[in-house]
């Protein structure tokens, strides 16, 4: 697997920086004959687009993908998926000032000292406008794995938490407010604090919970590609992403057996779901729910100390259009992530036996 | 790359089942003229084998790794290393009873579903038997990349922690004490927790935390392949591990980005280092540390209820010799997978540059 | 490694159907730091292009390639290049007879059975425009191991064959004539051949033999990733490729040991090349030379009985723009094959050895 | 893909070196379920044992496969097969003329250059003696894909060919002679031509022929990832192998398109079959054949001048125990790779539609 892929059998294959015309990708190992939804994939593209409330940056992108084959007549061919998203409104003088310096917390400084270079308009390569590209395939394997429902929500914005159990929420209403909380009360002040974060030219972390449902049995393969694994691989690829947990998470390690078990019903379902729906690697067709961490965004409205290529003590001055709390915009990439895992998965479990 | 295969140019592919006649693995781009250190690589088995305190398993397992290929004169040879571990001292009456039920919270009924088959004796291929071939391969990398310090140690146990930053913590103190802690007081109150849940039948859960330093910059790959995505992965391939952060991790939610951000030095070290020595998904140089959660292992000494094939509710004795708590012996696991990863990626950052 | 990617380290994923509005591809694993030279990309392609004289298709297509992320100043950032090729003059009225019926020795038919489906106009992905994208990933290629000279040419069309040793050849003259063969009174018979069999609305098979000089001792690995084996692995992704060999190939077959063995120089290099520059699978340092078998064109200018999807009988007009001989336009490609192996193996090299 | 494994769902990893303890392998992804014929798997690998007649060598190799994991009540469980064979009979005495010398023809210096050492024993790693690992991969394929018959033989020895179409040949008769070739008059000669060869000391090339009925439509991948590429990629992996030809091969290159052109029945098989089976990269339910070119053995029972490491010209005996000819040993082995390349693409092409 190169650097640029992801996936074993729906594998998905990115190139593009922030600046530049364009960015895209080719998606290969889709099945022949999916019938293809293509406003639902633009949908996707729209919730994680930026610019569309005040509390996430106000720039502008049309993000509109634009297939280059592989598809006819509506339906995927079985070859290979080319798609672009042209870049628009970048406005690269926004960036002239961190021509020699490094940004504290950004990836400035371990590309230039990895590559011997870096693009310094927008992160280039490191920009999270790369997850566009991870929409787009996401929203196909969503498509191609339609019987499974994957929802994620924001469960955090610094020390804001919803305090129900995910059964209590009703997925259908995460969408309804711009900071993509399924409990309107919390949701409320999530965005209070985002805005009050915001006019400190301050940022502020947060968590994505995501929820799977109806996961037939028997996703995930043994060994070296456990289920969570791909998971945990899929989410920590994520920019500004800290940690992930399923099931019963850090908090199960302050349990005991006896409590953490889960019995089983007699139909092969459990009492309980401290598992979060994996077991040895495989789904064992109980929700798989899981959690991830994002840090606050690195780049602020304010003076910031910093070096420049000489090594020279600089101040870094706080420009551009950023996200206050970058986690609404993270609900559909974790979807679109866990859409891709998942239709790896599926597709590798066909050939689990004879 | 295969379910049973790990990493992308220093490989290991494994096999074996924890009640067969042997494990093993054969370990694929380990560059030739690597001096092998064997004490070395059986001192790492010697730290995973069970039987080594009243803490652990008392099951006793000789583990002598026997290579058979790829090293000549003490050396490597540019050839696969193929190894094997016999398994000793099965006691596959242990398990007769499980021959027809699904132990609660184990990969038994995964499995079954989705091979149409199960090993019921030991865990078969689920059983953390198969870590014995990752502490090989780990002890090789460990050694391929010597100039690389890893320290895995018990952070907790339930509910007690180590209250100190790992700087203040000697590591070379680790091993002195069976729960493997290098906080000597701490130690104590895990040790005692871990008897009494013992006495009691039942397991409990914890985690451990994994320093590493002098790292070289540069180590990772910026999008599909970052070093935090890799290390994620690897963790979450430990039977009963449930989460990973790095870093500033799930705290770093609550955080502000200008408390969160890491300002440089003129050296381009950082004055904090709450990304975990990561930028980018690449290492940046600083310490890079992690913290792993594992859950209170499923096999307790108390009867469960649980279902049969047939669907019956059946009564599960609690039998066998198992671990009360799995978090000290899976720190030199840990370090072990740690060595993997980073081996990848320095053998692959060979290649980043002309 | 997915069916629509190519390589270990230096690996070009590509998308795109002849008759879509573009065809493009990814390049990952790129060393950062090369200094592109573009027009002798553009060169390369030029070479491939149809529509360069007159025993070649004179379908007109730009072929300009468009590169889209990864390469900043002229140089590779290390990221990955992303590019595309309009697809021009398509004249998809050409194809509308083809709708329903199945050329004989094409891919339609077993297109259609695999898929359900097929893109009957211009052989959709199937066609040989996709080597455009080769071109592009082997012009790169080429210029990151610029110190290997790599050079293919018509070695027969037909009957008619260079009766010559390479080594009697001069290759600065290989372009000098439509047919792209360096030996000027051979290429002349091969060129009147090929109008001959044009006239007859025909087509005609040939061969291109590849000497690659200056190959660095250690190129390949051993067991399943052998050169001969990447090469021949190259050579046979081409469509009309019927066969392939190196060194002594199929003649090899009836000599004695002691007439085959080459015989070693004191300073490493051997008296006689049969073994034709790789032994065990690795580059020795001597020529690498292989020969590549090519079929006549299935497309000809004649009326050929044939089926249609309901498996009837239909007559099948010859229409369209084709190659009478594809082989003169194959060289390049081969090229650029064998520079994507040869630079493959380059990087994989790097870490052959601590 | 490491460079000692071969497939891609399919998978095998090798090791081991001709003069250690043992050799072996692990397959990964043979699907759960599948019933194990051992003694079929046995009879594979005593086919391309040593010592089993006066025509090969008479180095005798126990050659017994010892399976560690993956197979329970004779089925595969899915997870991977470890197995193992033991080397028996080394004599290493045979090989000491050769630590400070390389062989005309061999790896030895290929290896040296390469890796900074070689294993001049037996040839190492570099021994034909790891293609009984293949046997052991390929028989199991074999079963995975009952329905498809694969039949190779000996096509030619020296300038001694076959005369025939393969559709006159019995291929039940050919194990009946000890060169393996289902024409009896043509073996006696293929055998007195090697017994001739034997009585100099010398060795002689020759080819082997493969015939695959009953392929599915559909298998092979479009692009990189054709069936006659992994074909061809499976058979110059073979040790002294120097070309592959499939269809009409290297005598297609002389032909029109309008002879060439494979013309549909209406049931979409063909009247002829110059394609070999393939169209696209894809079977199209055909007869699949292919021939292999082998060089005559390097190791020849003559006195050869060589060089050693200081680069002195020496004198080499010819000792050992070696094969006058190889192709008979080899078809087995053909045979092998030709059902883990189908295999491997029969579970690839489950996925390719939804």
């Amino acid at each position: 697997m190169s650097s640029n892929s992801f996936g074993k059998l729906f594998t998905l294959t990115t190139f593009g920086e922030s600046h530049g015309e364009a960015i895209g990708g080719i998606i290969d190992g889709c099945p022949a004959g999916l019938e293809l939804n293509f406003e639902a994939i633009q949908q996707e593209l729209n919730r994680r687009k930026p610019g569309q409330s005040n509390i996430v940056t106000q720039r502008k992108e049309a993000d509109e993908v634009h297939f280059l084959s592989g598809i006819s007549e509506g339906k995927t061919t079985g070859t290979s998926i080319g798609f672009q998203i042209k870049n628009t409104h970048q406005r690269t003088k926004d960036y002239h000032h961190l021509e020699n310096s490094f940004r504290p917390s950004h990836a400035d400084y371990t590309y230039q000292q990895k590559y011997g270079h870096r693009d310094y308009q927008g992160g280039g390569r490191s920009s999270a406008r790369e997850t566009a590209n991870w929409i787009v395939a996401g929203a196909i394997a969503k498509q191609l794995i339609s019987f499974i429902k994957i929802n994620a929500f924001t469960s955090s914005v610094g020390k804001i938490y919803i305090d129900k159990p995910y059964q209590d929420l009703d997925f259908s209403t995460t969408d309804n407010n711009s900071v993509r909380c399924p409990d309107e009360k919390i949701a409320s002040k999530m965005i209070a604090e985002i805005e009050s974060i915001k006019k400190q030219g301050d940022t502020i972390g947060g968590t994505v919970t995501c929820v799977v449902k109806n996961v037939p049995i028997g996703l995930g393969e043994p060994i070296f590609n456990k289920l969570q694994a791909q998971l945990a691989n899929a989410m920590l690829s994520l920019n500004a992403v800290k940690g992930f947990e399923y099931g019963s998470g850090f908090c199960g390690t302050e349990m005991k057996g006896s409590e953490h078990n889960d019995l089983f019903n007699a139909d092969g379902t459990t009492k309980t779901n401290l598992s979060g729906g994996i077991q040895g690697g495989i789904s064992n067709g109980m929700d798989i729910y899981f959690r991830v961490a994002f840090k606050p965004v690195a780049t602020i409205m304010q003076t910031q100390e910093s070096i420049n290529k000489a090594g020279e003590i600089v101040e870094l001055e706080g420009k551009g259009r950023h996200d206050p709390c970058v986690v609404p915009r993270a609900v559909p990439i974790v979807e679109a992530l866990t859409a891709m895992v998942l239709a790896d998965f599926y597709l590798l479990n066909k050939i689990a036996r004879i």
